[in-house]
């Protein structure tokens, strides 16, 4: 059922337009995927997240799992009815928060045991598990498990991890045509650290697997930004061109132009999520912070150029004023103008693509900055 | 500019639908008004109260003087710009909360000295204060400033607090006609705790000033439930009939009907958004827990027989989840659902009184409740 096509491709660079379909709807890429760990984006509503324009969300495997587990979830038949989204959903396949945020994981011939962070019970998350698991989530777009290595990693650490993470592809390669969940489209997941042989080999291992799509994982997880774009630079073009290509956890306005560039088609990041219930908000000028002592009395919004619910409604003081006061109002305005700014910089990037005027674009956002 | 009209009397009690016009349009009585303490009815937006049927809000003067304070609202010309609330909105004058929240209140012959509970800082509030106050805020409905008593209160610790009352609605009566704020409504406000003879002559003696409506301070302060009932019986017969009748801080639902049979016609509490924020949700069958686990792996909303967004679009299971995860979307949800209860329960009894069946009304209430 999961179908992707490149529908225009840029004369200018790697950038391209295409169209993902998914079980529950069509996804125009290049796309941002706003983040809903635990099965709500943070502080707004699935009608707000399509008021956005988002298309597809987030779900995260290793939080669902442990809560509310699969027994609820399966009363709903799945993550879109008990949550009330009824587009498209990736989730992640746990592994990154294993190895992050769970406790005493360790990795075994069957899989990775680890402890849960909330109650410190034992659990087993093997390539077979992780299908399992998103399988009664019903994802749209499942991905493999992995294993991600911290910056820096050895080459010898970056090779482990890089070859597990191709095992476990294999397996779960399996478990997913066993499983026979055809609607659920399932991405591979290249590793390799910041070395660029290892990056190569895992992402031509991985292809010959003949995934619905692939990913660069292990990225933005602390490594200087050039290294980060030089490692993207070296395996993007070593991704299959017919299939979606999605770089996971990165976020950073000017670094998904560059991935656009290079020809990446999905993304994810909190960054617009966990910013917004910081204070602070992505804007044509830059970043601001709502908290900003020059915002005080002043009766225009974020962005005047944006469309959104808050822009359109709310000024700079009252924002203010509602994060000062600690008002929940204020993280759901401020999450609701960071996502809209997120889905509609890639729209507009998708725009550019298919108008061949991604140059122009590129050079436009970087003239409209202030701050 | 504002008016009342009382334009049906029950049969069967006192109980009467009303509709009063204010600068922002008209409010049904009886009414419940949500509380928007800081500029915001907590975690909703002025969207989602409208659709809940809220015609009018509370703002807190004693919190919006000191935070944003006058120099950011008046930018806005009042509140309402401010917090985009086109409706109605009544301000409280700031007594209850200097004598609760401030610290160091002290009765002066100016007004009351007190500090800021957020930075220490000295600040009078007087009853020409109060008005202005209450001016730039652009309240509506204005209240008096009031010196409420805790319970008990002595008979004499009562009688000075009900007649410093009655002299600061003389002195705001009159700062009220020299600012010539025409457009904003001033109730008078009866003290006189639970001494009924105190309360008689506190609602005479105000009476007499002619106030656009008036309400009984100091209910709900600690006192049994017969004795807030049996007080307020006593003191609302004496209120003039043609003005309304605001019953201030009182909000469990079965004080509410009784509250409407001796002829109130205003209210507010925190009841429903403080609760929402605890797991709480006001539902035809009685309160319910959301936490509680047989909600589990429940797929009914908290109400079937009701129409709030969370009930049309949510289960049980999820607000559980949602809850039990403290994601910010679950404050939100339990917000809509008991705003909606709120309001909607008001107009229920309204709709009823018009049609002359407040009993059949109430017998019903109690029929319905399981829990």
């Amino acid at each position: 059922m999961f179908r992707f096509d490149v529908i225009k491709q840029s004369t200018q660079s790697s950038a391209r337009a295409g169209i993902m379909q998914t079980a529950h709807g069509p996804v125009e890429t290049p796309v941002f995927m706003p983040v809903g760990t635990l099965g709500s984006v943070k502080s707004i509503t699935p009608e707000e997240l399509a008021a956005c324009g988002a298309q597809v969300i987030l779900g995260n495997t290793y939080h669902l799992y442990l809560r509310p587990g699969r027994e609820v979830i399966s009363r709903f038949h799945g993550l879109h009815r008990f949550m009330h989204w009824p587009h498209s959903i990736l989730t992640d396949s746990g592994g990154f928060q294993v190895f992050s945020l769970a406790k005493l994981a360790r990795v075994t011939a069957e899989g990775v045991s680890f402890q849960s962070h909330i109650d410190g019970s034992t659990h087993l998350l093997s390539p077979e598990k992780a299908i399992e698991i998103q399988g009664w989530l019903d994802a749209d777009i499942m991905m493999c498990l992995d294993q991600c290595t911290a910056y820096p990693a050895s080459y010898e650490e970056a090779r482990k991890a890089a070859d597990i993470t191709l095992e476990w592809a294999r397996r779960c390669k399996g478990a997913w045509e066993s499983a026979g969940n055809g609607h659920q489209a399932l991405f591979g997941i290249v590793q390799g650290g910041m070395h660029f042989e290892l990056r190569r080999t895992s992402a031509e291992r991985l292809a010959e697997l003949n995934f619905s799509g692939y990913a660069l994982g292990g990225l933005s997880v602390g490594e200087p930004l050039d290294l980060m774009l030089d490692t993207a630079a070296a395996a993007i073009p070593l991704l299959p061109e017919e299939k979606p290509k999605y770089i996971m956890g990165c976020g950073r306005p000017e670094d998904l132009i560059d991935l656009v560039c290079l020809g990446a088609d999905m993304f994810d990041c909190v960054l617009p999520t966990r910013n917004a219930r910081n204070g602070q908000l992505f804007t044509s000028r830059g970043v601001i912070t709502v908290t900003n002592a020059w915002y005080r009395q002043d009766p225009d919004p974020p962005d005047k150029t944006c469309a959104c619910y808050t822009c359109r409604n709310y000024s700079l003081a009252y924002l203010r004023h509602l994060f000062l006061s600690r008002e929940l109002l204020a993280y759901r305005l401020n999450t609701i103008h960071n996502v809209h700014y997120f889905v509609n910089f890639l729209r507009r990037m998708r725009a550019a693509i298919l108008k061949d005027e991604f140059e122009s674009f590129k050079k436009r956002f970087y003239e409209n900055r202030e701050i």
